[in-house]
């Protein structure tokens, strides 16, 4: 179904402000991957310049995942289990608590329809020295105009996504990421955001989005 | 200096296939941060599905990182070591040895011109089910792109990306992801780019990018 003029997404909404990821909890997995977080900071703050036998961590690191591994469920197993009920939102890269990729971001929606998060980002996140890398900033964009669409109540798949930089985006310093849907025309979803530091605006983003979803594993 | 028509990047180089990346050793804070990146897959494939104490491991990396943060060098003197000489390639999220994020992507500067790389995606890197996060393939790109800027001989900083996604992306197989230097107007670079699963193309980048560099750190 295609109309002929896009229909603007309502400014203001309803619903209170509402958190639309997972919050991390302080044990069982999701303590072990802030740990996770930390150790890969740490790696990269010492490199190579430390008397730590590094033979001796990386023993440690893979008796903990070879432990992990001997019990979890297989692939297939897992895959379904992810992506049932609240497991949803727990396993991505950008807000999963479970992902020690994620720094992670925890995105809350607005009342006026726009979603935003607050994070700092530290070494594991650089590009340029002392900045957020390009492609971070591109991956925290376009999973936070995922869930504006979400919370504007349609969701779909990135088709399109133009990155704007505008300047350089520091890192170790609070960071404001925004989405919000501007329009819905048939099943084509057009999304913006913007990353700030402060009230600088460092990086913006367009998205169109197809309303569609892949199948869910079961 | 703008020049009215920009300059084809030349179609053939005489250099020979170059790796353009740091090459991960085997040893030391490579190998620790090898071993970190199957603990960061082993966490989400066990999830909350195991009897393994979480708190255990919890403790175990913190120790680590506690350990390894109390030699490190502080962040500035960390900085300018990362910054000089062939620390330059390996810390970034994309191809860095050092960075757990990194899946790593080994980038191999070809004879026409073009870099290429191919890499393996597991769940850390998940978007939609099985398929890799749209923003992950941005990174990949991004960092891509910049790399065959610094090939071509004329390296900058991303000013726009847009990015097209025309098939899902999965994970658990081999994808090629490649770039390429097209122009170059004065200081405006445009490359080229796409990430490919066998000979299907998943996701198109264009870049544009400022022929400047920021400041390293001193």
């Amino acid at each position: 179904m295609t109309t002929d003029h896009p229909t603007p997404v309502p400014s203001a909404r309803v619903a209170r402000p509402q958190l639309l990821v997972s919050a991390a909890r302080d044990e069982g997995v999701d303590a072990a991957t802030a740990a996770a977080r930390r150790l890969i900071d740490a790696l990269l703050q010492a490199g190579d310049h430390t008397d730590t036998d590094m033979g001796d961590v990386t023993e440690q690191l893979d008796a903990l995942a070879g432990k992990l591994l001997e019990q979890a469920p297989d692939r297939e197993e897992r895959l379904v289990a992810m992506w049932q009920g609240s497991g949803v939102t727990r396993h991505d890269p950008v807000t999963g608590p479970e992902n020690a990729l994620a720094p992670p971001v925890e995105l809350i929606g607005q009342e006026d329809g726009s979603v935003r998060g607050v994070v700092t980002l530290g070494l594991p996140y650089q590009g340029p020295p002392s900045c957020v890398h390009g492609g971070i900033s591109a991956l925290l964009l376009d999973h936070t105009l995922g869930v504006a669409n979400h919370w504007a109540g349609l969701s779909g798949m990135t088709a399109e996504l133009t990155l704007r930089y505008r300047r350089p985006t520091p890192l170790f310093e609070p960071l404001t990421v925004t989405g919000r849907q501007v329009s819905v025309d048939g099943d084509k979803i057009l999304t913006v955001g913007s990353l700030m530091a402060g009230d600088r605006e460092c990086v913006t983003a367009k998205g169109l989005f197809i309303a569609k979803q892949l199948p869910r594993p079961s």
